[in-house]
């Protein structure tokens, strides 16, 4: 039974969520909204209606008595890869789509979020946790709709700006010194620990081994990996998974993703949400694949890290604020201090780790068709730790597993350093 | 030097050439006008932009003192083939352009419009050429927009209505028993004889020789490919040509496209610029590829006819009226009254020749970037006769060769028996 | 009823083709006759097993009583394309049969032709044009034999002699000068006309109509192409057919299959039946493509001749000997005297012509399976006349198609230019 | 230094693994021995003679004065992926190499054998140890070698035997009961503990921790593999990971690689080196993927075990001889008792581990061109343990890692199961 306030909540959370996602497609024309540039990527169009679709299917179907689809047909065209839900449009063809328009999923957005406000206080309290999981679900969309409509906007040879203002375009800030912040080692815990929501590839919590190893304090910024242009770092197959490299050769692949060269031929600019911009130096880089990364970083003399190593050091911090509750608060020992040295460990750019997408021990997949939703795609994935300017902020947390093929880089994703001691 | 008289009248067609394209595109949203649902159709925004590139390369920049490109982006952007105009986005990727929006494509439609118009009267008479030529050009784009805008709504499983009234839905009438009529034979002329505008391709004018054989009266019928598909004609690799065969087990085919099956399995239903609508069994079949021609032919007994042959026939015919002078008029021998058996020769399907699209004996191309139009296609493709519902009446003529690879079938194709006597 | 002499002629060519098949296998070791290095091509012992597999399958299952199949599963191994003889290995696969063994292989040949000889005195007449045709297609296969080896030693890095003596390497004669050779115009007969065997594809001999035209006295040489290169040929879009342009690009073609550059980086070398040599200037030039052939032809201010024009010339030359009677001779009218500067019409290099490969007026393919022998091919292809070096001396004739894809350029292929008049 | 004893027992080693890798080819022709069937099989003349190169590139080049390559052109031939060794034949493409024959690879192999025994006395210990790495190399081609001719055999219409005994054949035993061995949990020692040869990737030993869990005491068996056909197991997403799903789907995957259906459809036998033979029930299921292995897991209602976990328990059993010493044997504590119920643990099947292959905590690559061998290949691939029937036994040992893709199943791969306590 969930309890008055926890219910309030709850809706107000989901009313908010959303409304940001109607919020991020402000601006998009029905054909922005409509066009796939690539398989990996969906039309703004379809994350807009997916989400919805989620609701209508999961809750709505069985706790809104007398509720009638919006349309039977969606069924089949917004149906992500859940089997259990039956057959559904292949995800390369989301861009068929040119009906229904834009407006027309807004409709449908706005009935099927009416529907659950007006059944919501009846809800049985499995379909309130659906609901906490769509919320979450939602946000993650809201995440891939901004990083699909790069891409899309990325493709056209015109470059057009979607926002004037980039998101999380903090580097407004000197550069700071990298440092080497020394890690807790020996038997630690991770997965989430119980409080608040976690998907259920975070659980369950458990104990793993460290070896003794330290973070770099901060992200990989644009002028190192310059630097490892420079130094003929695409050219080196030492440097380079087998898989990378051949990645790297068949794609032509010579810089991060949106990197754009300048009239004398020198990489000077990036495309982003504002459209073309100068490179900053002192910015993270953005934009690579995990082969990237894990070559950047054998050519630095380092090494990725592990997720465990991550989430041990991240869970020291605050995913909001990303601050130190500093040694003179009660309960944090003197030891952790050095976590304090950790910059842009949330809400920056995800992480590469060089840990593979896999079951915790114990894992247990979640109940009915959203067990589909983490555990099936535990093969060939990387985990990326951290969160990026694109995720919304409630999304973040120190045992948040995002997970992508290695060779994939339309995300916010970048790089910090490991090593061992 | 051309006449005033002449110039009035191509000012004036060039006007209503834009005007129906424009009119063509009504009711498409931004989203409809940009997808593109597969590499061998282009979207709608593109071909409305393209044939106001036409005019802007090919006269505005030489003949219109002054005048400065709408968007000089647009030259990468909406440059088809033509080489010798230089490097341009990649057929497959025209679908990407969301920018520019449809409105603005309109906007450059109107610019160029008015500035031939502004430009005219002062215009040399080998960009008058041009200007014709660009009619031309556009009226093959509105061909396409039309079988392009069916394909992406062919393509969404919601199988929306274009267009309320079906292009040359003139299938009321009863169904006609197939007649043959012999066809002249021995040294017949062929190409265009030089009264009015023809491609390059047509030209020059020049005998070929022509075997004892006779023409279907009227075009295959649904009917008869129904029967077709229930004797088993797409399982019996004897009927087919070894790449038709290789086509059809590779892409599963067995029926025309656009063809549906109704709940009970059987095909009871198409597709169409109407959205779905029944099988009319007496009506043209129509969308089948020259190699599913071909087999139905073998099947039939028959085979197709040369394109020789069918323009021999078709010039006894008007193109507009489709109709025979008959044999009391003056100059009509009486030997060629049986061609007023011909039914449906003009305007209602494309129909598939047996001849490849070659060159004919002493063609040159035209002279120019224009010269890429026609001659650089001249392999791999089957030449198709008669034009189609969807083709502008002024653009149907007896030597027209319009030309398709074998496996395409997205155009009005249709099929015209013949057989050797 | 085929008289004794007729049948005693027929047993003698049958018994010297299966020999020469086995004497061209000579020197090749199990693995050289086992491996298919492209899908295009085929394993030696796949030819010497296939060509048997024909006598088998097509005149000892009917004509020999009591004869047991030498190996039951060979009939689906060694089908080539023959729909109505059931399934077969796909054609891609051949190279997978290193069992049955070389020395198996060649049993099962001995076998099979010594079944033939023991029923041949029985053998109906239609057997017995069954085993005609078993000859001409085994003498087709003894070109594909050679130039499928040669493929395969070219593919392997160290590049191997296949046979000391280069087949027809006659080009030690000095290099004569190119003339126009005017071709006979208006009405002409082409085709097989009746004396002799022929495939069905050759028939009917029929009337077609030729423009004033002239064909060139001699084959395109090395030294002419080299010029074509150092024009720029391969670089220059305006020369191309679209699709040859497309296919030069993406296959990165530069020059002829088998040229190779020297330690300069300079085309000096080619590889052949006898390993690597340097090229001759004034040899023709071999192995190019349709498309090649059509850009070189377009770069050079001339075309290729159709099949009509080619045939009408080579009518005139005796296939065996390239000789012209002179008008000397009865029955030579004084008017075609000209064919007598036409050199290289026969046995030197296959000529591609400007003609699809489509069926003549009143083609019907031959009766049963072997119906599909040719007419199934007849889409996509260009004929080539005339035949190489590597063609059997019996196998030449006037009225002979040969057909290849018009990017497939590893048989041994040639150039002779053609021009309106 | 190397001491005398020391350097004795490597010549006898080296001799031997030679000879072994000799005898293994035995029986095959020429032409077995040349084709590949598969881009990941290599035919066997290749691994002959790439693991002779091995000794030439990174011995005899360095350590044998005076000593001429066989043939410098081999180099390019027969490097495998060394990038640091220069350019080579592509990997697919290795079957093109009919020459050299297979008589002249066994000269090479000779010839390279000698050259080692002539000039071992003299090499310094690092050249020492690169001879040691190559035996090792060569056992690992040695089971490639059997995996790949079985590959091409049965990929070979005809399915020949290629011997008469089958590697492993040991499975006449009476079919076991399934316990489950509880394992030790808490932090454990994994990775080779230094007493012996190990490659570079089971380095460096390190803690890890292991939750509760449990092993199968045996493998998965054919009856049990049976069970899960007919329970739908391929045709349930459920059970499936996604990218496993689309693997199966695509390729049409329905049982074990080998396996074959009846006369009656059922499925009755499998192929193997022996050629067909009838499935034995209790034997252990091989030829499964990864993909196949944790569907089958989940549908049980058990998981994989992760390489912890076997490593931990096969390190309490003999690699030979897969026994446990016993309790009664000085310093084994009872409480490892439960570890003797473990059967099949070595040289049976390689069992698919849940765990992915990625560098132990600390790893450091090899130096020089050797440092190529493993860690370039951490991503996407799953750790393999316990070695197969084709694995030569001094190659198996607890802490080996063997890796394959998850799709790939050509090897001897079995399933073990494994579940939480």
């Amino acid at each position: 039974m969930v309890d008055l306030d926890t219910g309030k909540l709850l809706l107000a959370r989901f009313v908010s969520v959303r409304a940001r996602t109607e919020q991020l497609a402000e601006g998009l024309s029905d054909a922005d909204a409509s066009v796939q540039a690539m398989p990996d990527a969906s039309p703004t169009k379809w994350h807009l209606a997916h989400t919805t679709w989620f609701f209508e299917a999961f809750v709505l179907r069985e706790g809104a008595a007398g509720y009638a689809p919006f349309d039977s047909r969606y069924h089949y065209l917004f149906n992500s890869y859940y089997e259990a839900e039956g057959p559904r449009l292949a995800r390369h063809l989301r861009g068929l789509l040119t009906r229904p328009s834009l407006e027309k999923v807004m409709e449908y957005r706005s009935c099927v979020t009416e529907a659950i406000r007006t059944h919501f206080t009846g809800l049985p309290s499995h379909l309130l946790e659906l609901i906490e999981l769509g919320c979450h679900h939602e946000e993650q969309h809201q995440e891939l709709l901004q990083t699909d409509i790069v891409n899309l906007f990325g493709s056209n040879p015109l470059l057009p700006a979607w926002h004037p203002e980039e998101p999380g375009a903090s580097v407004s800030s000197e550069p700071s010194e990298l440092r080497w912040v020394a890690g807790r080692c020996g038997a630690v815990e991770i997965g989430h620990d119980g409080a608040g929501f976690a998907f259920d590839c975070e659980t369950p919590r458990h104990t793993t081994w460290l070896a003794p190893h330290a973070l770099a304090s901060r992200l990989v910024t644009n002028a190192e990996w310059r630097a490892f242009i420079d130094a003929g770092g695409y050219q080196n197959a030492d440097l380079w998974l087998s898989d990378g490299w051949a990645w790297a050769k068949e794609n032509l692949i010579e810089a991060p993703l949106y990197w754009r060269r300048g009239v004398d031929g020198d990489w000077s600019g990036q495309f982003g949400p504002r459209g073309t911009s100068a490179l900053v130096g002192h910015a993270p880089v953005r934009h690579v694949s995990y082969y990237e990364a894990d070559a950047f970083a054998r050519w630095a003399g380092a090494r990725l890290p592990t997720e465990a190593e991550w989430e041990t050091a991240g869970s020291h911090l605050h995913p909001l604020t990303g601050g130190f509750p500093g040694p003179s608060e009660p309960g944090i020992p003197e030891a952790n201090a050095p976590y304090a040295f950790l910059q842009q460990m949330y809400g920056e750019l995800w992480q590469w780790t060089a840990s593979a997408y896999l079951p915790y021990p114990g894992f247990r997949p979640a109940a009915g068709a959203v067990g589909e939703y983490n555990g099936k795609f535990m093969s060939g994935q990387f985990v990326l730790r951290g969160g990026s300017c694109a995720t919304p902020r409630g999304h973040v947390r120190a045992s948040y597993r995002n997970f992508f093929y290695p060779h994939q880089r339309w995300q916010f994703t970048g790089v910090r350093l490991a090593k061992d001691l």
